[in-house]
């Protein structure tokens, strides 16, 4: 194990981190906000810190990083950022005790915008652009993270993503992955400028538009409102981020092949079709449902559950409405799609719609197996087999997120939480979503969860973000042997 | 397709089925109820019916019997056999609703238990009898199924069982199989004879230790009395309930084998070891916690703590207590337990010890084979390595097993089941347990479920007892063509 790389890494993170923290310096002086000394001190200081473990380690530049020290990379590297994210909020006060400002900051870099605050709007202004930022520089971690790393490291399938981005070998880090990288960046800048003037013509100001892109395009989901989106009781704003949470759901190498003309590449894709058409049926079922038997306009019927779904299967979170009140019955549907997640290499988290369509499939092509026993049925993916170790390891992957899910839900449970808020609770952290059900749910928050119950959720988000085995196997004997 | 043979084997069904139907009749005699018209021509016309299909198609008897007409014949035969063990509770008026009587019949052949009685005590006693011979010809059936049909079929990784006993090959049905499904009947007749007796001295009567022997061997559920096993407030008879419902949930090949002097085949095999450390881990921290927390004296806190447990573990589905009431979390930690079931070649439901076991190690060592990406590192199962193309069988197993229960939960939700509540009945329908959570829990019953909500559980614990693909096979546009 060389520790030096692994420090010379970290230690240019922090720069960065510290340099992003000082951004929201530029609002603070707009607004007259109180928060400057706050952000001053801990970014110059995160600046300082990283800028010394950088230069101390610098004989370790040309180091040819191993595997075993891409997995320390990435796990620590998510929690040092968020333990210094964490230092405004505490030398501010907006946020004093250290529990709830590492929720709080773990939750914004694992794009999962899970809050703790119970009143957003009170918050001094450069922090609130501090808490959206930590979205953003999230999001492009996933973005670096999800071409370079994981297909090298072949988690839970992940090699099937690796066979459609140019440049992603699944046996080394390749020199035009930095070429590639710097591609899909563009996308994410590109998005979420996009967007920002969009919402910047629907009637935010130049803060709110920024922070609502950086949410939306790293499908973080912290609003700068209490009520979320339904502050401003705009469709035209709940059009465009229904629109830009589909957009940061797909697949960005989808999008930079339609930035080169490939239009057609979207519908090529076997996920991207399962994605879209997943979310097509269950968004006009549930726009059926709310028309007809809750006696909803058409058009705005439509909108909420848009918005709801969408928010929820591209790992956003932001909300409109309140779906739990729409009938009993939606806990339990809300619930069941807070456990899916969007496509794979985007910034969206959770189990992936990739995982459950080879899942589903294979379940199915069962059948046909079990009816011709001597055929040789695999499952496809744009047109090529999944040989069955593959299939193995993404079951594996299943198995292990719901094993997750479940052993999480019940060590919520056993720390007060009622069944539905504890199984919200984790299917949404562990999903990168935000809001789950119940006390957890759209209309709430994670104010009142137990301070234990915090340090779980936090490792759950950690967890989900990192698909479980990057950060599990640090944590396995055998990875400290040899 | 050979019709012919199919009804044949459904005619010699029928008339097992009107001639286990007449035993009940004399305990009507012996206790005077008002039941025999109704066991009596229902039997009768049963045998006739049956004779009549039995011996119209004699002439298919040496058909060899091909593996689709296989799959119907076991779909075909538990639908049959439940519609024709409905009419007695009908004609006789005990329950005169048709969706009611064969609800309460496909759960009884089904070895399921829900029940949609609320006076089960008003009940006469020759039907009682029939009630709960259901389950045990129900669990006659399971172990032939699982010894001469599923291996054969190789639904959900059954090869593995398959390698485990003596005249079972993937290949067809090896004529040693008859010998061995009489010797396994044997082992259940013993231990349906044992139990019996030792529940007599016990202090139960004759009827009811007949009754309650069929429910635990064929891990069914039904109990004579409104309150199950709680009824008899006596601590002997619950210990020897848990002995024989841990028995009846264990590989029967084990008992074979121990029956001829090799006890320690037990604890060679590795899902036994599953099995059983699985049981004293979770029966222990109950107990601890029951003990601790709430107070309650050593050996009841133990006991009811056990009895829960490996009533819901083995699928049988008796209750001595409310386990909801315990504390709010055990409604989630049952529910969890709801989804296991245990061992493969015994009469209980569910995935399964040997499924969990494999997918479990498969997530386990998919940490290894990320650190040791060059190594070849296989789940074992009793020394023996399982090739990936079962592990993805069992893996599509066991996700549609988790996809029929998340739409089952939904659709029940729909039909106004809360949250809780539908996910237990889905939950105990499809592991063939019976009491489920909430308003369909230990302490309740399915009466107050909408009736298409009926029919709905009906279908799924078809689907659960006969391993999913069995019925779904049917189902799928592949099986009828060519």
């Amino acid at each position: 194990m060389n520790i030096k790389i692994i420090l010379h890494i970290i230690g240019f993170l922090l720069l960065l981190t510290g340099f992003f923290m000082l951004t929201g310096i530029l609002f603070s002086i707009y607004y007259g906000s109180n928060d400057i000394p706050a952000l001053l001190i801990s970014g110059l200081s995160t600046i300082i810190i990283g800028l010394i473990i950088w230069r101390a380690t610098k004989e370790a530049r040309y180091t040819e990083i191993s595997k075993r020290e891409g997995y320390l990379i990435v796990t620590a590297g998510w929690i040092i950022m968020s333990l210094f994210g964490a230092v405004p909020f505490m030398l501010h006060g907006a946020i004093p005790k250290f529990t709830n400002a590492f929720f709080e900051t773990m939750s914004g870099f694992t794009t999962t915008g899970a809050s703790i605050l119970t009143d957003i709007e009170s918050m001094p202004y450069g922090l609130l652009f501090w808490r959206s930022m930590t979205h953003w520089i999230g999001g492009m971690g996933i973005i670096l993270l999800s071409i370079a790393i994981l297909p090298i490291l072949g988690i839970g399938g992940m090699q099937l993503y690796t066979a459609e981005v140019p440049g992603v070998t699944k046996d080394k880090l390749h020199p035009r992955v930095q070429e590639t990288a710097k591609r899909l960046w563009g996308i994410y800048v590109i998005l979420t400028g996009l967007e920002a003037i969009l919402l910047l013509a629907g009637g935010m100001n130049l803060f709110d538009s920024l922070c609502h892109s950086f949410g939306t395009v790293a499908t973080g989901g912290f609003s700068t409102k209490n009520a979320s989106i339904a502050a401003y009781q705009s469709p035209f704003i709940e059009y465009v981020i229904i629109v830009f949470m589909i957009l940061s759901g797909t697949n960005f190498t989808l999008h930079y092949h339609a930035l080169h003309g490939k239009f057609n590449s979207y519908f090529k894709d076997d996920e991207f079709k399962f994605y879209f058409f997943f979310i097509v049926i269950v968004v006009v079922s549930i726009a059926l449902y709310l028309i007809f038997s809750n006696s909803r306009a058409v058009e705005s019927g439509f909108r909420d559950s848009a918005f709801s779904v969408i928010s929820i299967l591209s790992s956003t979170g932001f909300a409109t409405v309140n779906y739990e009140a729409w009938a009993p019955f939606f806990s339990l549907a809300f619930l069941l799609l807070l456990l899916f997640g969007a496509s794979t290499g985007s910034t969206s988290g959770g189990i992936k719609m990739l995982r459950h369509m080879v899942m589903f499939k294979n379940s199915l092509l069962e059948l046909k197996r079990l009816i011709h026993p001597q055929a040789v049925i695999t499952v496809k993916y744009n047109d090529k087999s999944i040989p069955h170790d593959v299939i193995s390891k993404i079951s594996a992957f299943v198995l292990l997120y719901l094993i997750i899910f479940a052993a999480g839900s019940a060590l919520m449970a056993v720390l007060g939480l009622e069944i539905k808020s504890a199984m919200g609770a984790v299917a949404a952290c562990l999903g990168n979503i935000g809001p789950g059900l119940g006390s957890t749910g759209p209309v709430s928050n994670y104010n009142e969860v137990p301070w234990i119950g915090k340090w779980v959720l936090s490792f759950i988000m950690l967890l989900g973000r990192l698909e479980l085995y990057t950060v599990l196997i640090i944590l396995s004997p055998s990875f400290w042997k040899s």
